[in-house]
């Protein structure tokens, strides 16, 4: 799994005194910028080929100011030309936040989904959390 | 279902031209204010009594700038202690977004989920959204 | 000047418990979209010729949630090629935040700042605050 | 002059392809943690005593994704019961954007500006920027 450390800000806080519920997903999008450079090494915009599908996040324990957070990234399972990727948040060694997304791999000239080619693949299987 | 529009903003976009995706949970989060008012009616935020469990979205078109947005909003389901929230995003006649949230009633002097008051319940079922 | 209603939102307060004040600019530059109107009439983002030069915000007062908040926008005065941009926040009645912008106008072919053509400066004449 | 390094989120872009001029401020926020804890050293929310009044920014040249940037935060010169904080951003070795904020002390049961005491503004002493 690729590890991530943020340091959570004060303006990611809300009036309830803790990190607001809404941040996570930023913090997950972050988190798999390591899994967008295996399809795009270049990170070149113009060929962005992964298409968010589907996001889901279970709060399990408020996140706090003050204290740096892990977000956890791998790889959920692998389709023909879709991932799922699990994500995780954790601060001081607990869980606080998890979920899972759906990726799809997109070619742009053929402005359709297309299968994950074999040295990519090769890449991602490496990623697959092992339970 | 309750409306809510809401112009997309310049710094909600990204890169890739269009509104970034970890925009959609603060505006469902702005949208469920409507049923937090029934849980808590003064919006009082020392008696804040609703949980965020676990929220998900399908992101099913591209939401642009320069043209409002409507958020709608309602109930899928009622549980004992908890609801499912369901929620779309719609741009120019056309459903941008959808997802489901869990949403607990807490009890703050307990520090424990709890039923939801009858008197609440009767005003939720009014929101249930009609298959 | 040009006014723009905005709802504070949940994910805008921070855990003192009011609007949190690096969210003032994101308003302000919402705010400053008619204005790129009279400069770029279809907001087309290849033409975008206004960069934000320098950009600063008094706070006068907490800005509250649950409240709506007015964003009031006029010009200061006009330059050759650049402009001054005054900003205010109001929110029940009561002015919470103020501040100025300067904005250069600039040609993308040769990579320069350009003078303001004399169509443009007469629609933004119009809009020139009388102190 | 303390430095917070910290890497431009996918989520910070805007459709013009680089970091949007918003983000700054969140940015410098994070980068006075460090001068907040001198006044608070526990970071108590309940006894926040820092207040601020005014910011400004210049935006000096484009922050792009993919390079980590490092705010410098140091103070500009110390009043009676306020503090000018100099902040700047840089993004490979060159100087994106630079601001200045004023910072109010503030005794919260009083209701009012104090004076900042002489141990507080010993340390603070030591972060003036020489010219």
């Amino acid at each position: 799994m690729f590890n991530y450390v943020v340091e959570p800000r004060f303006s990611e806080t809300d009036a309830l005194g803790h990190i607001n519920n809404t941040v996570v997903p930023a913090w997950f999008e972050q988190g798999r910028l390591e899994i967008f450079k295996i399809f795009n090494p270049s990170l070149a915009l113009k060929k962005w080929n992964l298409i968010l599908k589907k996001m889901e996040v279970d709060y399990v324990s408020q996140i706090y100011l003050f204290s740096p957070v892990e977000i956890r990234t791998g790889i959920a399972s692998l389709g023909n030309s879709s991932l799922v990727i699990h994500q995780e948040v954790w601060q001081k060694e607990k869980l606080a936040a998890r979920g899972n997304c759906v990726m799809v791999h997109f070619d742009y000239e053929k402005q359709s989904k297309a299968p994950i080619p074999p040295a990519i693949r090769e890449q991602l299987d490496a990623l697959i959390i092992k339970s």
